[in-house]
């Protein structure tokens, strides 16, 4: 068995003397075991010691461990795509729809924090990652298009280059999964206090 | 030999037909191996193959990679400190200084881009490490009193938990080691648009 760490979720109810897995909670290991070895350095056997599975018990779940991480960066990717089909993100002046943004995408990174944080490790060594940088790529562009198109609106200021503000945004976002720990009193503002150096930063 | 990457220094000149490296040069690429390879999967041979040396020649300037290691994050962590230590970082509004540390802080990431990557990676696997993430955490507890002082001072508004955005400042300086390219027109204004972000984005 692995050592439990701060990051590893809490253990499945008992079936018999076997942990009972769906293929969600199972997911919640794989991903915590492919964050802190590596993806390419976890071995469906690692899985299933970190899982207190048999590697028989684990396939009957998924095919492998490419699925797993299939799951888990399309789970990643669909809560920060689903921030850009928000009502407030897709109508009104381009930075309201921006700061709309910014604040789900720090809601999402706070939510789905494993899924993320092994999204922003992913190199593209393999179809698989390559697919997720292609969609984060596009996210990222998505916001991208929201900061040039505020600053057209005279919203942010004129002598700000938007790519680059863009990248600092994500920086100040992506952040959070180095250091960011649920339950902290003093970080439930947050999502507020990143709109407001977003938001106050920008302005003209 | 490796092949040239975008971010592998460019060669020494030659000694007859080796290159004739100094101790800086020959950190250069260390630091360029380390980052790439991660420093524990880095041997001494590797480092001769990169620099076209023999092992014996590196021993010449160093007495391992260990000593190179310490070499490079002290350059880091050199660079970081003189931030600190500068006129305008230590007198004036706490504001003011936050300002011109932020500032510098960014500069010293362009000038040391390489030196500044590798600290950022050290996990703190061995004395060196955990001597460098010591120092890392310092200079981080100053600055954070900075935009405390700030705070307190009334430059920085009230309702912001002065620790979480320390990290976030952090957050949008340190992803520079991601996508940060020298030479870019557009990121010339790089340092005054972070400055704006801390300055404009923290203010009351």
């Amino acid at each position: 068995m692995t050592e439990p760490t701060a990051t590893a979720p809490k253990p499945p109810r008992m079936r018999g003397n076997r942990p009972a897995y769906t293929t969600e909670t199972l997911l919640e290991v794989a991903v915590t075991v492919f964050t802190e070895r590596g993806y390419d350095r976890t071995s469906m056997a690692d899985l299933a010691t970190a899982a207190g599975l048999s590697k028989s018990s684990i396939y009957h779940h998924v095919q492998g461990k490419e699925e797993l991480l299939t799951l888990a960066l399309d789970r990643a990717l669909d809560a920060l795509f689903a921030v850009l089909a928000q009502p407030q993100a897709t109508t009104g002046p381009a930075v309201d729809r921006l700061t709309q943004v910014v604040r789900g995408t720090v809601n999402a990174l706070i939510d789905e924090l494993p899924y993320v944080t092994l999204l922003l490790r992913v190199r593209g060594n393999s179809p698989t990652e390559l697919a997720a940088l292609t969609r984060r790529r596009r996210f990222d562009q998505l916001v991208a298009i929201l900061v040039h198109d505020a600053q057209q609106q005279g919203d942010v200021a004129a002598e700000v280059d938007a790519a680059t503000a863009t990248r600092l945004i994500f920086g100040m976002i992506n952040s959070l999964t180095e250091w960011y720990r649920p339950g902290r009193q003093e970080l439930l503002d947050l999502p507020e206090t990143v709109v407001r150096l977003v938001r106050s930063g920008l302005a003209p």
